[in-house]
């Protein structure tokens, strides 16, 4: 039997990250996948399928713009799925490779199929037909990801009944589709949907979309979603999906219907945890199917298994993700490398526009009884921003008694990038002196950190 | 005879900066500009209208992607000067309009005329036909700009031959166009017009465009302008110009001709000084017309008159110059303020793609004697990169000792805005760790700032 330092299940954005961690620093590893592509729900359903789609909506949706340059640009024929699908395998196959050739080059040894200890430090993998391939792990890195969470009331084996993973594979593009989820995915869904033409309808429990973010970004973003003819409904339960000859048709618990060609159910996500024999090594899950871990290291309650990503529940970002990979083998190996996650990390959303925020909201610092100071940037006033037509905004939070920097969030075309500057300067521990002297290039919309900084001190002084 | 605490000459980046700045720490002030419009070369006849132009290029040029997304987008018609000129009007009124706003809501005295000293503290205004106003002035603030250098083998009383201020309002799309110097200026036109479908070609004295850049930023830069068509001619100068019924013909040095629709002449500008009347407070210019100024206060040799912006000389960057009005107001009324500009300014130039630096390069490490290592993240390997088809890059320059950043290169679409990130990280004097630490979101650009880390620290590993 192979015995390897660590073997990482699942090949997704955190499982490459932590196999070629440990590999660097000498250990022999092997990585399990389950499908036959490495690249996991960041490459292959989830992050980098929706943000390439993104991309191509706004291009091809590109003409709507019109009003800002003066000219008509035309589509030379009707968007059909496979303008929307040519850029996403160009994008895929590119991070396919990336990804194979990464582990290559570190010397990872990488197996196909399905992953479940039988032991301790046991694990068998479960091929097509063929026997079990047994491998035994000094440690191990579970990484096995996440899938949608699937609500009972909605047939999803029907076809035009789609969870979060299957629309990246959508056979065309619908005219009418209901999002059922306002939270990150249905949010960002159902802006790339609009911005293609496709009359989008909200369902959201809750009063309000994205409820962690900033009130007056969500108040931004709302208003730009409803230009694209987004409707919203909320807070608003389905408590019941037909199927019908044209499409779906839900009913509401307010007593409404909503008729659409599809309806897109982004309700959550679970861990990927079922199948993989934790009783062998004494885990156990939440009913999300999310292990618990260490918020330092990582580590299960079996000190020679950590799991990351995903599998451990929020913020369950790619970025996160690969971070925690990177720590938990540090710690595993007691590595003299980075021990600890980043203190901060940020939010980036990729609705339309972008949405992005890093540290504290005002919300965190009036529960936590912090005084502090808002200033705000918009962009309609930033000469980069109205040359781009941008309707978004910066909002920096600092301290009031010593102008410390204590929050930045974003919204606007390029927030997803812009949150860095803030970033950065939130990671150095800088104050408001940082943006009122640094010079920045004009036009820019990063000059933007200047100007909401001047906003603050201008309250600050007003307010005594 | 009205007695300002305050007269700032000029109303452009800086001389806006510099008044709004007095008149809000209570200062009397009175702002005198030539034309009847605020804004000056930023927003009238240089940085605002090249970039306006320059977002509807691409705009406009967007067809030219559908290898990137497998689509058709057509302009309805041929693209025509008023499409051109639309965005233009719009923008350059909305920040004419911002910058009117700004000095009346400072108690700021607008003047419209043209000024000269006739004393130490006093000052004439010619306005058209009417009697001169004159004013009195504690101090004074020159912020007067600058305007094309008009090399003498140039015939720019004909149509067909523009110098860089002239050329916004060209009259219609040229077919073809030589583009007479490689700095700055002339390689933002060249790429704005190429971008356009004009056929360019671009001269340059030199051996390279834009000497004090990368060398691989500009061979990067040179290979992408290369692919929208542009030939260069250099090193080469031109030694005549005539024009001919169907444009104009160049002879270079070389013996060869090159013959073109116009001729657009980027040969460096010259600070706007004739005429102030100089002699009445014993101020001399050099031969380009530039006032020598303290480095720190930027009061000229006499204490009570400061210069700023353009007129000065190099960087003339609008960011720097807005930096420069702001601190020398501080220096000339002794405000407990900001007394100094940043230590480190960016540099953004809107190329296609853009360009941008900040801190060291490695030509100046090197003549330094600092020992540094580099590190780079290729576009092409960042999945945001590959989604929207950039091909630039990331390079940072560590100091090999402690791993101090010491300098930020960056070719790429959003390279102006993305280098404000390593800008914070050098005002903040970071090292390596803080690249290493943050976490950045996913697919952005901006990880490229922790990719260029890694790629430093392997090869400082790999040389020991």
């Amino acid at each position: 039997m192979d015995e390897f330092d660590l073997v990482v299940i699942g090949g997704g954005a955190a499982g490459e990250r932590g196999a070629a961690q440990a590999a660097y620093f000498g250990k022999s590893v092997a990585l399990i996948e389950k499908e036959p592509v490495h690249g996991g729900a960041m490459v292959n359903t989830g992050t980098l399928p929706s943000k390439t789609l993104r991309e191509t909506a706004l291009y091809l949706s590109g003409f709507r713009q019109r009003g800002l340059h003066g000219v008509d640009l035309k589509l030379s024929r009707e968007a059909s799925v496979d303008d929307f699908l040519y850029r996403l395998e160009a994008v895929v196959t590119e991070e396919r490779t990336r990804i194979s050739q990464n582990l290559a080059r570190h010397g990872v040894r990488t197996f196909h199929g399905t992953a479940r200890f039988t032991g301790p430090h046991e694990l068998a993998i479960d091929g097509a037909g063929a026997e079990p391939r047994r491998l035994r792990a000094r440690h191990v890195l579970i990484a096995t990801g996440s899938s949608p969470h699937r609500p009972p009331q909605f047939p999803f084996d029907h076809q035009r009944v789609y969870d979060s993973d299957e629309i990246v594979r959508v056979h065309d593009i619908p005219k009418s589709m209901v999002v059922v989820g306002g939270g990150v995915i249905g949010c960002e869904y159902a802006c790339l949907f609009a911005a293609l033409g496709t009359r989008v309808t909200l369902v959201e429990p809750k009063p309000t979309i994205l409820g962690f973010l900033d009130d007056d970004v969500v108040a931004t973003l709302k208003a730009r979603m409803q230009a694209l003819d987004i409707t919203f409904r909320m807070p608003a339960q389905v408590w019941g999906c037909e199927t019908t000859k044209q499409g779906v048709r839900l009913s509401l618990d307010s007593g409404d219907t909503l008729e659409a060609d599809c309806v897109l159910v982004c309700a959550g996500r679970q861990g990927n945890t079922a199948g993989l024999g934790l009783e062998h090594v004494g885990l156990e899950t939440n009913k999300r199917g999310h292990l618990a871990v260490d918020p330092v290291s990582f580590r299960t309650s079996a000190p020679h298994i950590a799991a990351v990503g995903d599998v451990v529940g929020l913020p369950a970002l790619a970025s996160t993700s690969m971070e925690q990979a990177r720590v938990a083998v540090v710690h595993l190996f007691d590595l003299k490398y980075k021990t600890k996650v980043a203190p901060i990390f940020p939010y980036g959303i990729f609705t339309i526009p972008e949405v992005a925020m890093a540290g504290e909201s005002e919300r965190d610092l009036v529960a936590k009884g912090i005084d502090y100071v808002a200033g705000r940037a918009d962009f309609a006033h930033n000469a980069r921003g109205v040359m781009v037509g941008d309707e978004g905004f910066l909002k920096l939070l600092f301290r009031r008694e010593d102008l410390m920097l204590l929050g930045v969030h974003c919204v606007g075309e390029n927030a997803t990038e812009l949150i860095h500057v803030g970033l950065v300067a939130l990671m150095s521990q800088a104050s408001a002196d940082l943006f009122i002297e640094t010079c920045f290039n004009y036009p820019t919309i990063s000059e933007a950190y200047k100007y909401a900084t001047y906003d603050a001190l201008g309250r600050r002084a007003q307010k005594g």
